[in-house]
C-alpha cells in the first residue's frame, strides 16, 4: 500500500492564500508569456479529474490576429446585448465594468469539451452527460490555480455566443465551448473580486448555502 | 496598488503533488470527520470563482439514514442500468469496479446549482447559462483539493438520476444536481486513478489535446 503524502500546515495556509488570490483577471500587461510556461499550464490542466477518465478537454490556442479580432467582435456584440438587459443604475454600472482582457492578454486559449470522447467508454456519464463539460471545467480550474501560483493571471470570458466561437475557430463539430481564457501577467493584482470592488455583488456567508436532510 | 503575493518554488512543487494525489476516492474508513473540518471544507468551497459572483452553489448534507438508503438504491439501479450498456470484456471489468463509497463514507454532501440565483444579477451568463453549473463545479473542485491537502478523500458519484435525487432530498424546484460527494478518510490511498489501475483507461498525452488556430 502506498502512503498518502502528508501536506503540512504551512502548505495548507499557502493553498488558502492561493484560493483567496486566484482572481478572474481582466487587466493584463502586454508582456509575452514564455512558450514553455503556457505548455506547462496546459499539461497541468490535463492532470485534472474527469468522468470515467474520459479526459474530454480540448484546448485551442488562438494566435491568428484575424481570428482574435473576430473573437473580440463576438464579445463586443454579446456584451452590448447583455447591457441592453440591464436597467437603471445596474445598466450604468454594467457599462463601466471591464469584463474581458482580450485586447491586452498575450495568450488566448479556448477550452472545448468533446461531447463524444472515445476515452472512458461512457463510464459515469449515462445519467449525467453534463459531467463531460464539468471535467473540462475542472481542467480550467487546475490551469487557473497553477497559473496563479506563478503570478500569472487568467480571465474566463463567457460573454460569447458558443456557436459563433466554434465557427470562427473551425473546430470539430462535436466540440462544445466551455470557456475562453485570457492568460498573461496581471497589471492590477487584487485580492478582492473586481465585481465586489465595483459594488456589483458581495460574498454570501457559507452557512446560508447549506441545508441538512 | 496591492502586491500579488509571491508563491515559492517549494509551494508550487507541493501544489503539483496535490494535483497529482487528488484522487476520486471510493474506499473509505468508517471513522467520522470532525464536524468543524466539514464546515471548513464547505467554507473553502464557497471561496471558488463564480460567474458574475453569483455563488449559485448549494450544499445538502445528507445525514438521515433513510435518505442515505434511498440514495444508495438510486445509485444501484443506475449502475445496473449502466452495466447493461457495456459488452464483452468491458462488461466484466465494469462489474468488478467499485464506483461509489456511499456505504462507508461518513459524510455525504449533495451539491446543487440554483438555476436562477439572485446574486450576480445575470452578469456573464446570458449566452452561456451553463456557467452557473460550472461555478458549482469550481466549488466542488476547491473542496476536493482542500480536502486532499488534509488527507481527506472525496469521491464524486455521478451514476445517479438527478430527478430522483432531487425528490429524495426534497430541495427547491429550481435546484439542479451537479454532484454527489462522499467524504471521509481514504482506506487505500493511491497516486494512480482507480480506473487506470483497473485497466479501464489510460492518460492521454497533453500534446494530443491541443490545436492552434
Amino acid at each position: 500500500m502506498v502512503e498518502h503524502p502528508v501536506f503540512g500546515e504551512r502548505f495548507r495556509e499557502e493553498l488558502d492564500r492561493l484560493f483567496h488570490w486566484r482572481r478572474d483577471v481582466r487587466r493584463f500587461e502586454r508582456r509575452e508569456l514564455p512558450e514553455e510556461t503556457l505548455q506547462a499550464l496546459i499539461e497541468r490542466a490535463c492532470s485534472a479529474p474527469s468522468v470515467g477518465l474520459s479526459q474530454p478537454w480540448r484546448f485551442v490556442r488562438v494566435r491568428d490576429e484575424k481570428r482574435r479580432a473576430d473573437m473580440r467582435a463576438i464579445f463586443e456584440a454579446c456584451n452590448a446585448e447583455a447591457l441592453s438587459h440591464q436597467y437603471g443604475e445596474r445598466a450604468s454600472l454594467y457599462a463601466r465594468l471591464k469584463l474581458s482582457g482580450m485586447d491586452e492578454a498575450p495568450e488566448h486559449v479556448a477550452v472545448f469539451v468533446d461531447a463524444n470522447p472515445a476515452a472512458g467508454a461512457g463510464l459515469g456519464r449515462g445519467t449525467m452527460p453534463e459531467t463531460l463539460a464539468y471535467s473540462a471545467v475542472l481542467a480550467i480550474h487546475t490551469l487557473w490555480l497553477a497559473a496563479a501560483a506563478e503570478g500569472i493571471g487568467v480571465g474566463w470570458v463567457s460573454i460569447l455566443e458558443p456557436a459563433a466561437v466554434t465557427r470562427v475557430l473551425g473546430v470539430p463539430e462535436e466540440w462544445r465551448l466551455v470557456g475562453y481564457l485570457c492568460i498573461g501577467y496581471p497589471s492590477e493584482p487584487s485580492e478582492v473580486p473586481e465585481l465586489e470592488r465595483a459594488g456589483w455583488e458581495h460574498r454570501i456567508p457559507a452557512a446560508e448555502l447549506v441545508l441538512e436532510r
